[in-house]
């Protein structure tokens, strides 16, 4: 099944990485020869010497590219599906290390899969992401996006921060622990995993809520629907020593009596993959599930 | 918002425990005085002696009663799920004890919360169940039906079962362990919890796959959509010690190169509860949430 | 068996709490009526007015008194251990909420217990205590000292820290997490039991070391002998975002290339118990063992 | 430092396995070049010929040998020590394929490594055992002994069984679960691990108790002195679907009211390892802890 193609390529790669910046100048000929349009996002600029490339920013390759590649990790990744996630563009992601979750096609076989996609030969998936604002007397504070996770943690205390959750209004319980992460399904694998939560497959429309380090020993991890509301409100007896952060890249500091509320941001995030992606192949991979010792 | 009314009751109620016959005893006298056609479930029928009820098999409640009642505990509740799944009569829970996650309805407010429910006052809950079959070469063995979960676990010898787990026909991985829980939203609060589950919202369409002491420490709980159909291999050194097992109450012997396939059963479970109910009040009781030590 | 009893008696209370200042005023009250010397810390002060008391600082306490007796929480007696380990004063901990697994004599029977003990009728446990110390650049920073646990934890920053730990100058390992928790027998069911650590029998002459949120999903506590000199080293690309904290209550923020040793305190800590004493009856207590749901 | 050296070598193999046979003829052609004194277990009697060797038992070997060689994985390596445990004969193993916990000498090496230990260039570490005995009804039945773990665990059914645990005489918890692992710390890294228990350094006096799947969510692996007598009670209800397994090897079983004792073995092994052995290395190794994803 052939898939619609793509004109106008925007490219965007990790910064401060000379292997980036080559595999950058790389795909920026071959996607020239191609005769497609191709955009370099700013922040890469010096490291591509093309004058047939136009260098713009994020936001510009949203508005004008139907696809953009990006260059680096899963870190890289995530940031540009935030910056990009207001636009409609979609997202190849091309990993120079080992493979990541969310960055599936390794740096060398990158020419070959990048010209079937070009062909029309991919699949799409949809993934979430999560809208994130703190409510503080009523005023709403640091709306923000996330793509993995929005995390409310203990930070510049080494004692335990209280919340309370609400779903859909109604109370979920209250907790004494390090933090709790709101992940979506492609959070699951992240800072998630390392808290004890469980793997979701990226195609349930679910968030995952996971206590870290939590004081009662029978608080667990807690799957529930995609389209619920949470609701995390930080307790008195804090006095500003828990934080929000999202996907691990954005902060911003809690007072007693914030309200962060987090739900499914209206726009989704279209990963473009080579056909031969097997999600549990990388799941595999990465948790080292094969090597039965 | 008044729904649906009630005109012919089946009662079903734990064995052997005294206190089941009292509760079944009143009632079966409250019903009647409502002008109701009440049906025994025969296994109950010397517990209760009143002319006016009528004893039948399970089926026949199945097929005669608009509302089945259930006295006893989760077990009970289960049990009779199972043997209802092919008819379409919701069910309403009384616990003797604490409560159930499934039998919500406590003795001591029992007439009251069933009044209000016979009039009409009260919500319903779809949950589903699952299908389990056994194919060993190439016929089909053992078709079961599970509302918590289908577990296949080593049973006659201490050593671990190998099994691969494929998800709609996808490898999802290879296993060394005790066991490998299936288990529906309404199981995760139960086998699936002691062996490191998360909790599911009930009202979620999703599966859980929990893997029991596996050899590998990588291994982790996944959740994948309800839809999906699941196939468990039993690995080929595996001489004869793995079985499976619905609900931990029907069991049946498997051999190397059986596969088990598992997904949603067509028909669900409509679960009446009074307007009161709160899932997540149970959980914080049930699982002592709120004793912050 | 009739042990040593004793003459001169320290009173320390948590601070800002009314209930212990009544409590203590009963207690010196009884205590002179034996015809004691009662010493009282010098942050209590103002809670107990009587002239017969000598007020006094806890380092004249640990100078002159043959028992403490502490009234509060774990957290109160885990300050004052720490604060009178030099000296070799025995410890009574009096809890006036649910008991601790260190204030083990509670406040409804406190005359009674501490009559008894004042007649000899006891049991003496040694609980060792840690001291750390940060090397910075060949030199030694910041010692303190530890009942429960030093955590080496990430603090101002949502990333992970990169930690190496050796034992007796042997790598354990390289680990990413939000931390590394060294807990002693008597921390192991406080912050480590919550980040997933075992249970230690407060006995053990033994070392707890437990990851927080590890990484790598195969990382686990490990438990070591109590001779054992523990080094963990702040790896080069963590930018000030570490810090040590010892009981939860002292911090010192680390930086790249610090290098944390924590070994067994020389002094060691006695706990005086009523003859009733039972630590597994306290775990049962605490941990909700009993409630079997 | 060089050790005591050895003169009479006891040859024990894996059976059924094609290159443990080829790896014994070669040891057994290098000893003897030695002019060292070589016996082989009877079940590898067809794998090696060879006139100057000597068949016998393994209590021949345990009578006579001075060093006991066991090539194979750990497993072979239990059995063997188990079988000579009475004897006071110390133990090195090559293991064929990756390196196992126990069996530290790898067969590319193994003629090096062989010739240093002959040398007395070796270390000797030594570790204990557990013996187990059933007390039915006042009678002492199958006692046992394990080097990894004494297991007890439901078997014939799906249910859970009801333990009762004491430490020296002394009720630490009841446990509903599918079991429970008593474990040396040299089993911490076997069974125990994958139930959820930590590592135990093998040089600790301890005994790791480990809930397999607890009913009760906040029961957790403890850790208590090697010197402790451990206690489990099968309770009334389970009616013979419990089973105590030694190493995972042997079973007996159970019956409602049995009290299983275990207490350190009298008798340790001990075990040989060339002077580069590095426990933890080992450990990094199996445990992928060097793998940073």
């Amino acid at each position: 099944m052939t898939q619609q193609t793509f004109n106008t390529i925007g490219l965007i790669g990790k910064q401060n990485d000379p292997r980036v910046g080559e595999a950058l100048d790389t795909l920026s000929h071959y996607l020239l020869e191609q005769s497609l349009s191709v955009h370099l996002d700013e922040v890469n600029a010096d490291t591509v010497t093309n004058s047939a490339l136009e260098v713009c920013t994020r936001n510009e390759i949203g508005k004008r590219c139907d696809l953009a590649i990006v260059v680096g990790g899963d870190g890289t990744l995530l940031n540009a599906a935030r910056a990009l996630a207001d636009h409609n563009v979609p997202l190849a992601g091309v990993n120079l290390g080992r493979l990541g979750f969310l960055t599936d096609i390794s740096h060398d076989n990158m020419l070959a899969y990048l010209g079937e996609i070009l062909q029309g030969q991919y699949t799409t998936e949809e993934r979430f992401l999560l809208d994130s604002a703190v409510i503080r007397q009523g005023e709403k504070l640091n709306e923000a996006t996330a793509f993995n996770d929005v995390v409310i943690h203990k930070w510049n205390a080494a004692r335990m921060i209280e919340l309370e959750t609400y779903v859909n209004g109604k109370l979920v319980n209250q907790l004494r622990s390090d933090g709790l992460i709101i992940a979506t399904p492609t959070g699951s694998t992240a800072y998630a995993l390392s808290a004890g939560g469980p793997i979701i497959d990226p195609t349930l429309n679910a968030l995952l809520l996971v206590p870290v380090c939590p004081h009662t020993m029978s608080n667990r991890p807690i799957v529930i629907s995609g389209d619920n509301e949470i609701e995390v409100v930080i307790c008195d007896r804090n006095h500003d020593n828990a934080q929000v952060t999202c996907d691990g890249q954005i902060s911003f500091g809690l007072s007693a009596g914030d309200r962060i509320k987090i739900r499914k941001k209206e726009q989704s995030i279209h990963l473009i993959h080579p056909l031969q992606h097997d999600h549990y192949e990388i799941l595999r991979a990465k948790l080292h599930w094969a090597e039965i010792s």
